[in-house]
């Protein structure tokens, strides 16, 4: 294999100035620029990974698309991601999309030309049709954009009727739903498993749901309404955490006492959920488990193009804190 | 300029095969690619990013080093540098470093393999040493590693002046305080600052400063100890929301009310500290602005070389929230 000796022999420069030219430090004629480069071609010579992506088309480069890495859900699957990707020696991309699929195809066009190898979305907008010509492997996280993408979730409806079972078990009533968007996939399987503990009671009424958005500010509005329009309410079951630490709020705002006169239980397991006053009875994902997992089946991928991926689903796991109790 | 046309003509294929070739798709004969791979060095055709890069060493790629994305201090950041990075066309990289300087050297290398155009950096462990031959543009967030480094932070020791004046001034007469890593230059100015209050005060001693390690749970173990040790601390400086949280939760746990017995401040102004009940007063750093102000930089340092930095404070804001209360 040809070394920076060899470059600088057939260029007639020293090893320093072919290192500069690689490196872009120092000055260098343009002259003497050209006579490296075309050692460097003649040579096959690898200088660098730029050099690498450019003749093997591989950057050793991986990118993760979430909504907002603002959202306290993200950055555990984040660092998930990063870490392995660093740990096998890859460059690590962060996209924030914004859920807006405009700017998600902007972020791929971008990151094909910088020749990326992989990327693992978190996205509930893009179609079969927006991938199909994609040539680098893609590998979903946390919600199923599309069938044709493998992916890696939790048992999200299973989840949920173990929630809002926990709820009827423990006593409550009239159990009330604060929903996330229907268009991911995440959120539209916890309100099924909401529905399939609670569609057959007498007291059922579609208006037992109030969306959230996923969001805690409008979760506090939705669990507000909710609350005020039904009194009677003693079980809240939010689609996740930051929708249960707004209904919690939102309880604390009307006066009503939780977990005495309400319980409040939500999905997820984000570490703010366990800082709340009452802390936030949760159903609990492996966030650092299925970021892990996603991009290692990503990182096969990229290694052994010919491997097909299967979509996996994990386990949550249902954490009793102060936010419900027995009311019998 | 050539065009991918002219290229297909110098080789003899097709635009489809160079295309492949740049793209790395579908099947070339290794023949066909060195010819086409000739023609873009015979024309200085510029293929793509990655071409570019080893070209002109450039990769229009930026990194931001932070500790650790799961902390609620830095998506904030992270997603002020990774929007600005996106509006000047630039790839966000992101980095969890672990305060490890080892880690971050690690980092570096592989980036400036990859060309990579700058770095901001939130790190208290970089040395002036460390960074002498590093010669891409970096810029520090947060934290002044040190002095050689351009900087974007917040008025550190001036904010916690104002947060113990708050205490003192709304009737608290035993001062406690929860510090972070004295190693870290914001949490050293905010411990100055609380001294430079209550050091000439006759009830005070080193003793009512507790390490909280900028973390909740040390925080917490730190906040139970110094309450149970001077029960009549009736006033608490955080010196970040975090720790802010878990001395809340440790005066929740023993029984001591917020704000009625007890008033707490912290320092930062994350999302998180809104949402606590009571919800925290806290002295508020502009995120977003100083995160985005140090990107423009590093963004202005690379596009122009010969600008000569100068670092930036940016000043703090009082939020009053529920935490705290005239006592009188």
């Amino acid at each position: 294999m040809a070394t920076i000796k060899d470059v600088s022999k057939i260029a007639n420069v020293s090893v320093a100035t072919v290192s500069r030219v690689l490196n872009n430090n120092g000055y260098v004629k343009e002259e003497t620029k050209k006579k490296v480069l075309a050692a460097i071609e003649q040579l096959n010579y690898r200088p660098n990974d730029v050099a690498r992506s450019l003749f093997k088309g591989k950057s050793k480069m991986i990118a993760l698309f979430v909504p907002d890495i603002r959202n306290p859900f993200f950055p555990e699957l984040a660092r998930a991601v990063e870490d392995n990707a660093n740990a096998h020696n890859y460059t690590f991309i962060l996209c924030n999309t914004d859920n807006n699929s405009v700017k998600e195809l902007t972020y791929l066009n971008a990151l094909l030309q910088k020749s990326i190898d992989g990327i693992v979305i978190v996205s509930n907008t893009m179609s079969a049709e927006q991938l199909r010509d994609i040539k680098v492997p893609i590998v979903a996280l946390d919600r199923k954009p599309n069938e044709n993408i493998p992916s890696v979730t939790v048992n999200n409806q299973e989840g949920a009727i173990q929630a809002v079972q926990h709820l009827k078990q423990s006593g409550c009533k009239y159990i009330g739903h604060i929903s996330g968007p229907q268009d991911i996939s995440s959120a539209k399987d916890r309100t099924k498993g909401y529905l399939a503990v609670v569609k057959e009671e007498s007291w059922f009424s579609e208006d037992f749901i109030h969306s959230g958005n996923y969001t805690y500010e409008e979760a506090f509005e939705a669990a507000k309404n909710l609350l005020t329009r039904f009194p009677n309410i003693d079980g809240i079951f939010a689609a996740n955490d930051m929708m249960a630490i707004g209904a919690l709020k939102a309880a604390e705002h009307l006066g009503i006492l939780v977990p005495n006169d309400l319980s409040i239980i939500g999905f997820d397991g984000i570490q703010m959920g366990s800082t709340t006053s009452p802390a936030l009875t949760t159903m609990e994902q492996p966030l650092y488990t299925i970021g892990k997992r996603a991009t290692e089946m990503l990182l096969q991928k990229i290694e052994s193009p010919e491997k097909e991926l299967v979509s996996e689903e994990y386990q949550v796991t249902f954490i009793q804190r102060s936010s419900t109790k027995e009311r019998r």
